[in-house]
């Protein structure tokens, strides 16, 4: 009994740190995370663009390299958009993130997909299909922009 | 002849392209890439950090999952350290960067040595051995700090 108490009170200050350490992360601490991470997909994201562009060569190899970190990167941003960081630092998210999450949430989906779908297509050296998923990628990036970002 | 001489000129433009796509990308932005990459990883590793230090409960599945972001992450912010983005953005990034590259790189290479026996030591679940490679970790990020970042 006391052995039970004392594991219920370890599980409580457990959580009660946790939320702790949470409440520290203050908004504009979020909102540079988040940005940080978009900055860096972008980054990478846009050599493909130009790749699929013709704005710069086909390269199968850093076409592999760079659309696995996308892929990898756009699972990052979103636990940055937490509740009450719709200010705090400038930002262009929409106040809509917060009252759609599902509909944000959805969308966030489509991007991991699309992203996925990049990185396994540029695996196969098909520069066609490669270019044709960057394409398809860079629409779920615009879908998410027009709703939830701000020009 | 013609073939290898209109290959050669295929080349040679393949590289012009290519070249001219690099010198578009303006020093701002690379301080803003290498800086969101470097916002990034801080953010896992806070989390990591938090744990080994006690202000938040150590979390086996937290600490896979943020310490692959850490090691995934930690191969990205270098190549934002463009040749004449010393300035260009507000920038910590002291001129020694591009006065020692051998030291930087190798600084760079501690580092990702260091995360990834981080995100191997995660996965054991043995809490102390994760808690002591969360401060050999944080040792490396400093250990450049000191040398090539600005107070």
């Amino acid at each position: 009994m006391r052995g039970a108490l004392l594991a219920f009170g370890g599980t409580l200050l457990a959580g009660v740190i946790a939320i702790a350490y949470a409440q520290d992360i203050k908004p504009d601490r979020a909102i540079k995370y988040r940005q940080g991470a978009l900055t860096t997909m972008a980054w990478h994201f846009g050599y493909l663009g130009a790749m699929a562009k013709g704005e710069m060569p086909y390269n199968k190899d850093e076409a592999i390299r760079r659309s696995a970190i996308v892929a990898e990167v756009s699972r990052l941003p979103w636990e940055g958009f937490t509740p009450g960081s719709d200010q705090g630092a400038p930002t262009k998210a929409k106040p809509e993130i917060w009252k759609e999450p599902g509909k944000f949430k959805e969308l966030q989906t489509k991007l991991i997909d699309e992203t996925g779908k990049l990185a396994t297509v540029a695996k196969t050296g098909d520069e066609a299909a490669f270019k044709a998923q960057v394409g398809a990628t860079g629409k779920a990036c615009g879908n998410c922009h027009d709703d939830f970002r701000a020009k």
